[in-house]
């Protein structure tokens, strides 16, 4: 995968001149600060921006524009450069997104755990090649000198290595990592953004936790309902055997790699030209490489090579194709073969890599017309994570990657025990939202309120309190309005705006009689109960209860209904 | 609430120098880089680390205490000082407080948003007084420069002003935030900790949403069943009130306002002594404060402070009372007013706050004993936000604080419309963490995996594999032992470890037959069920369900009449 990661030069005099400035802090406000004159934070024009800061994408910070000019010192009020506040429907979705991976990786008896969002610097160094200048410093304000997280992988091997009583866990870990990049928001390349890791640790018979791990794979995005997708699948002792057959010299095997794996955008001509050309491959060597790495398939591929002598004859090689047999054999039982496709050409960047490798195209990521060669120029880069989700590939790349690692956390660990053999993978947390939600055709909801308590005339404003207590009392998300005596459209407005499923609505009248009205929203015309029901106060709760099974079974029903039509009915679990 | 701080100097020139340091940055490492011979990252020995770091707590980092001693350059494996790993059972303690809290905010229509960890410095800049210093600055690596986030209120201020066609928002927001403090582990004050803050913003009709957070205040802490606690309550005008009646010179509010604040850990006398001696007070002043500032209680104090002419005479006196009436009134619909206490004595640190303020108080957070005077000679702190969840009172503050600050988001908006009224609360989720720990009677499971697949004799591990794989279609958590030939006694302990209820074990002959057998794990002798039941493959799912449903039920029946045991009967809605 080709990774491309342009990045600003920090200078030194700079710094120090910011160090020094900021070593001067402001003396603590007097007690009466708030009434002070108030700060106008927003005057620092556009243009006077530092020069070396990138445009801005839409979306980031200064959502408005319009500068009051009155204060000489003061600055536009945004969020940091790549970064982003989550709010509204969008966070609704990411949410969505959230509990929906996190309920199948529980399904498979995942934990989580939690690492502080810094690290010392130390763990990080020499982790991620020459992208390490990408890493966010801390400033030194005394102490230990610490490091933003890069990835979730690192701190994963970290904890690992510190806590060897632990020899086997399946853990997952969805969080934010930083990136000092350059920003390209447009493409979805953050500073701040989110992975979404699965990884199983532990020494275990062979190909097991890898079955299982596409097998979570799968799970997570038929769940996540993002259309047809496509694992492609490798093994690193077939390629590292493949090269060895053909005669790729030992230190051109990490450029020759990276040319192969740029067989999803490009032609093979233009792969083959980048080897000869730019990479210095003698051509028949080339035209070796270029008879098996165009290959990809399912089994029969697995056959096919099986029977030729002269790749079986490599150990690395034939290591790497029985340990595809068993996995195929295991991923038969789990139903996950239709997904898989065995491509030679799938390489990866990351180094540390010692088994299977794979990654999640989906037909929505697949590449627009005419990237190809716009990102075969690029510079490679040796970024051994970006893959996993924040290259600047989305919409090309893939939306999830991993695979087996064995010998990571021995590089924290000093002793054999330490030395936890691993297969993970990462799921692109961004391109799955931005797909999820260019996919949706129903309404987000902004909040999760059932139940809209409003009453006609004169307010009732301590009835619909109690009539609210009552609700949260027995678990009901209920609100009502902050307001003495609100109209009744405005209240069916507050209602309506966040598409609250229920009213209850109270009326003098029918208080005395001890009744209120349930109205359920949107109910068409003619509807029996367009107008509502009158019931007893004292049977709202099941009253409501009820209503609200009712409506979650008939949208069950209806999503039913809708997934099943696009179920293919000839994928058919095998027969033991 | 009186808050100590002490915290390191940075030195500028260390500063400069490691910055120079950590300008070269290591080549990228060659592809062969896990062949090379494996750091070995921890041999640097404790006394050799930095003096300017303070002693290490219990579980901070460095779990492994050997040391190799080989390599002459490397470091200490732990995570940063004040820092921690959650893991384990305290994660899932931790995941359960998070839920139930988040499960009330969205009982109340709540929102949650997410802002980027870090803020460009100007936006902290000026809002936290001489804690300033306590913000952790990232490097300057080129571009804006940037602190991570201090707490979520300033965030949440500086998100409000930059969204102004957003006018009211219920809004909660759970998320780590960090003080570059000395850390006191064994107290609970941490480098990075979590803030869980739950705010309304926007104008509507005096003291409703006041009414509301007090009334989510007591279903969360209620859910959380943390035993017996009271809510202290004030307002900021009352207190201003007495002030100004008492004769208190202007430029003194603020250090008697602290020193009153501290009458719920120290007697009057120690009190009275500090305002006469420390702070300079008229005695005669004193003691018209000491008057009125030992008052506390409920609604009868209302009452009598309303008969006094001397206070009510005064404006803002008289504003602080109306606004409680109103309060009172509401808190009594909602039933929050058994919890609740008036205390004259309450202040808190906070600047911003400008109408009611509290505080939580559980017994489980009681003053210890003897700990009275310690707080007391400790030097007073201007940290404006410490108090609300992360001061080191541990074990003698609060749980949760808050109150109503209509002027901060104004401070970033630069006109009318961006000047949003707010009340809020934030919980101390460390300190509420700690609490439901202790508490803890029942066994905590570490994952939750609901049946564990295992077979007699041969292994059968496709067998397994395949019943998992119809459990996890089932939407079953369900685990299998990855191993060819496992022995039973070994996936036994496999399933007991972590509690899981129900075993599926297969067996050649039962298979056979179209057979599985379910086995309710933990079954005492002598029960029906104790050497588990045959059940068709086909009715597996339908049989597993049923049995998890009913042990749900049971699980729910116990803790209802668990539950039973501590209410209290004698509390009673108010009658309409």
């Amino acid at each position: 995968m080709p990774l491309h990661y342009p990045s600003s030069t920090p200078t030194i005099t700079k710094t120090l001149t910011t160090l020094l400035l900021r070593q001067s802090l402001p003396p603590p406000p007097p007690r009466t600060l708030l009434l002070l004159p108030r700060l106008n934070l927003r005057t620092m024009s556009e243009s006077a921006r530092p020069p070396n800061e990138g445009g801005r994408a839409p979306k980031e910070g200064g959502k408005r524009k319009e500068k009051s000019g009155k204060e000489k010192r003061g600055f536009e009020l945004k969020v940091p450069k790549g970064t982003k506040d989550w709010e509204g429907k969008d966070m609704v979705i990411r949410d969505k997104i959230f509990s929906t991976i996190t309920d199948v990786f529980k399904r498979h008896g995942a934990v989580t755990i939690d690492t502080p969002v810094f690290e010392l610097r130390e763990v990080l160094t020499g982790k991620y090649g020459e992208d390490s200048k990408l890493i966010y410093d801390l400033a030194d304000q005394g102490g230990e000198i610490c490091s933003l997280r890069y990835d979730l992988t690192v701190p994963f091997a970290r904890w690992l290595a510190m806590n060897p009583s632990i020899q086997n866990i399946k853990r997952y870990h969805i969080a934010k990592v930083y990136r000092r990049d350059q920003p390209a928001m447009t493409k979805g390349r953050m500073r701040e953004f989110y992975q979404c890791d699965f990884d199983i640790a532990g020494a275990y018979d062979p190909m097991l936790p890898d079955a299982e791990i596409l097998r979570i794979t799968t799970e997570i995005l038929d769940s996540l309902n993002l259309g047809s997708y496509t694992i492609k699948i490798n093994h690193r002792k077939i390629l590292d055997g493949l090269f060895q057959i053909c005669g790729v010299p030992i230190d051109k095997i990490r450029s020759i790699s990276s040319a192969v794996d740029k067989l999803d955008k490009a032609t093979w001509e233009d792969v083959r030209k980048e080897m000869i050309d730019e990479k210095g491959l003698d051509p028949e060597v080339a035209d070796k490489i270029g008879e098996y790495v165009q290959k990809k398939g399912g089994k029969e591929l697995l056959d096919e090579l099986k029977e030729d002598k002269a790749l079986t004859s490599n150990d690395s090689f034939a290591e790497g194709l029985e340990d595809m047999r068993l996995l195929f054999d295991y991923l038969e039982v789990f139903c996950v073969m239709p997904k898989l496709s065995f491509d030679l050409s799938l390489a990866r960047g990351l180094d540390y890599y010692t088994g299977i490798i794979y990654e999640v195209v989906t037909e929505a990521s697949a590449p627009p017309a005419g990237k190809s060669t716009q990102s075969q120029q690029a510079p490679i880069s040796d970024d051994p994570d970006a893959d996993r989700s924040n290259d600047d590939s989305i919409g090309i790349g893939s939306i999830a990657a991993g695979g087996r690692y064995d010998e990571l956390v021995g590089m924290f660990a000093n002793n054999a025990k330490g030395r936890v053999p691993c297969v993970g993978i990462s799921f692109g947390v961004d391109r799955i939202f931005s797909i999820t939600k260019a996919r949706m055709t129903g309404e987000v909801r902004g909040n999760e309120v059932e139940v809209y308590v409003m009453a006609f005339g004169t307010g009732l404003l301590k009835e619909r309190m109690e009539v609210c207590r009552i609700l949260w009392d027995a678990g009901i998300k209920a609100e009502f309005m902050y307001k003495n005596k609100p109209k009744l459209p405005q209240q069916f407005t507050g209602a309506e705006k966040n598409g609250v499923p229920f009213a209850v609505v109270l009326g003098e009248n029918e208080l005395k009689e001890g009744k209120v009205k349930i109205k359920e929203m949107g109910l068409s015309e003619g509807h029996p109960e367009k107008k509502g029901v009158d019931v007893s106060k004292d049977d709202l709760v099941a009253e409501i209860r009820k209503r609200l099974a009712q409506k979650e079974e008939g949208a069950r029903a209806a999503s039913i209904e809708g997934a099943l039509q696009g179920v293919d009915l000839k994928e058919k679990a095998p027969e033991m």
